[in-house]
């Protein structure tokens, strides 16, 4: 890949043009893109008109959005309506929805009536439901067809569909009837009926479910695609696998984002600028850092006991890191098992039962080893070993049950069990854990 | 869903097997294998019994290998040869992988020839390499055949193929010559050759290359299959994208574990026993909590300073969260950004100038923040505010430089990029943050 661009560079650094068109035509529309993410935006708008119209709208599906802005300006409007017009609904939908307002307006205006019409009911689908990533190309049989006529309309009309393998069966009004894939179509014979071997049991989802929704189903059925009705069970689009696995990458990006302590970010990490990044860091460790006030806070109420026995402090570190590590152990697992559906939150006792048993098991452990630890290192001091050990086998159990706990607790709050993760958990164990040790040690300790 | 289950459990309770078997008949293999895995292991083994032989494989294949060692127990090892004949090679190898080394040796015994010797081959590849979870089910055309004689081969062969949609065409010693897919194929005229229509720059993998590139090259180039060719560029087998997508999930699901302390689970959060869990979260815990001793040692040289100044010690919280949380923040974001290929080890220097540039602006904000609060809660204490946020910027800094730098320096090592996540960050930026903090203090404040 990376010699190929070479290649390609140095045709277009000699101004060798006819031979960089014809290099071009060798390559896929995948690492052309890749290739005119890495010009400066002048050279990617030469090189992309040197495209055949045939590349041209899959080259620009795969562009970023800041590059297809740049197409966009160095290009005629009438070029710009013929990319849109080759373009499949659902990627003409997603480069117009980064344009600004005229020039989408624009491209509107001189657009055909009919994907005017289309485009204009896409971009009406809310942001994330099935209905802002279906596309409406897809192949439609009916039920009295043959075999041989269903086989002869897709090579007809198939050219245009973003995939041809599973056609549906529609009825009156559009209504969703059954499902046949084009394998089914191949290995039957000619005359027979499609209602003969179509699947009338079609797993399908309505426009407003959760892309997320989406793609799980995509992905626990082996489907390369998936239909989306309306409210009166008409097939209005199909969701491709493609792209369902972009949303699942999506998705879990998202989520590593979000468990620490970030807004989700669009692009990615080194196309991001400084700024954008800074704000999308700076809310959360914010509302943390005043939750680590809070928890200094707690800390002075306990002075006294820290400067009559300086050595209490030295154990606050490997308490507290502990007790957040243990935590986010727990939520982390939740999370993820939420995002996979393999936890829902009728499993909260069952959640919480499991994490109080591992955490006397871990906690037990660990304070088996920091006490044998201690022991040795400050002989003569049993009394504190024995509240440092307590204080840390109390801390991971609490902070294993809340870690395991508050993702569930969240989604039954309608929130994102995501933001359950790592910081906050630590945060609040990091409190919790400090009450815990310096009350042990007011009772077993002369301060 | 769950009423469908609901119903097929009434049935089975009022031991209606008549029924039952009509009313399985209807559902979805994957349903049934959902339902399977809900039934204790005597039920599940009656229901499985009832399902006709077309579905038995393909249940069986949806089943976790915990519930497959339950059915292989309960069936005759004819039976089981009949599955496992019946079973794509990579669904049958996944399935004997699980079994006792003589159950599948008896399986072995009794299985065809050609699928013993398939099979055979297929064990050897190592894990999570493309080999292992590749299949050999595929459609083998030649370069000489017409659009109408590969149709006629499709519809002759492709029953047994795991997928038909695209056609590998392959020449003398099975070298990988081109591909077509079936759409190609239907859009063509029947007596066009294949080498006229057919891509001769073929996408494909070895079968050494690690399986989340293979994954990531499928999802890359929006491919329903990938081949996978050996070191003579022999083509051996396809990795299908449902394949794929279970392996990206699995990825992502393996990284959220390891960036949480924890060795990676091969079962679902809620089928995981607790000695199991409890094992698997020790040692990083363990590793972690000495951390924590040594950063309490490092906290022990300052005894004098906080036994003059207590007030000190109730922002160490503040302090050394942020620091943590902030390192985490880049080190999530890097960790996740080289899992997707975004980011490479050449991209070291680009990376910690970014988190430099970030960390000064999310530092400084966060350092107003706090010198603000600390002159109004502790009026007169100017210095302790001035010690306090020059700390904390300096904490941030260098929490995101290391951040950003040490998952990048691991991969150079040849190391998981994924352990450098947020509790081995936050332990070291622990560290670091109590030595800035006590240094600036020492030369601040008369302690």
């Amino acid at each position: 890949m990376e010699r190929q661009f070479a290649d390609l560079m140095q045709l277009l650094e000699e101004r060798r043009f006819a031979a960089l068109r014809d290099a071009l035509q060798e390559e896929n529309e995948i690492d052309i893109a890749d290739f005119l993410e890495s010009l400066d935006a002048e050279e990617a708008a030469v090189v992309f008109r040197m495209l055949k119209k045939e590349m041209a709208a899959e080259v620009f599906s795969n562009l970023s959005a800041d590059t297809q802005k740049v197409i966009v300006d160095s290009i005629t409007d009438q070029e710009i309506v013929g990319i849109i017009e080759d373009l499949y609904v659902d990627d003409a939908v997603d480069a117009l929805e980064e344009l600004p307002a005229n020039v989408v307006k624009r491209i509107l205006k001189n657009a055909k009536p009919e994907t005017r019409n289309l485009i204009n009911q896409f971009l009406k689908y809310e942001e994330n439901t099935a209905g802002s990533i279906m596309t409406a190309e897809f192949v439609d049989l009916k039920r009295g067809m043959t075999v041989a006529e269903a086989i002869a309309h897709i090579r007809r009309t198939g050219e245009d569909r973003e995939t041809i393998y599973t056609c549906y069966v529609t009825g009156p009004s559009r209504v969703l009837e059954g499902v046949v894939t084009v394998k089914e179509l191949l290995l039957s014979r000619d005359d027979q009926r499609i209602e003969e071997i179509m699947d009338d049991d079609v797993i399908c989802v309505t426009t407003t479910e959760d892309r997320e929704e989406v793609a799980r189903t995509l992905a626990k059925y082996n489907l390369l695609s998936l239909p989306v009705v309306d409210q009166e069970n008409r097939l209005v689009g199909i969701v491709t696998i493609d792209d369902a696995v972009e949303v699942m990458e999506q998705e879990a990006t998202e989520d590593f984002e979000k468990m620490a302590a970030m807004s989700p970010s669009e692009k990615p990490y080194l196309k991001t600028g400084v700024f954008t990044m800074a704000r999308k860091r700076f809310m959360w460790l914010l509302v943390l850092m005043v939750s680590g006030m809070i928890t200094g806070g707690i800390l002075g109420q306990y002075e006294a006991a820290f400067a009559s026995m300086p050595l209490l402090v030295t154990f606050i570190p490997m308490l507290t890191d502990t007790g957040g590590n243990a935590g986010s152990q727990s939520s982390t697992l939740v999370i993820r098992g939420m995002a996979l559906s393999e936890i829902s939150t009728k499993d909260l006792f069952a959640v919480m039962w499991k994490e109080i048993r591992v955490s006397l098991i871990v906690g037990i452990g660990l304070g088996a080893v920091n006490f044998v630890r201690l022991i040795l290192t400050y002989p003569g001091n049993e009394m504190v070993a024995l509240t440092v050990t307590l204080a840390l086998v109390a801390t991971v159990l609490i902070a294993k049950t809340i870690g395991g706990a508050l993702p569930i607790l969240a989604k039954f709050l309608k929130a994102d069990p995501a933001i359950m993760a790592a910081p906050l958990i630590t945060t609040i164990v990091d409190a919790l854990s400090l009450i815990i040790y310096f009350t042990i040690a007011s009772h077993l300790l002369p301060i």
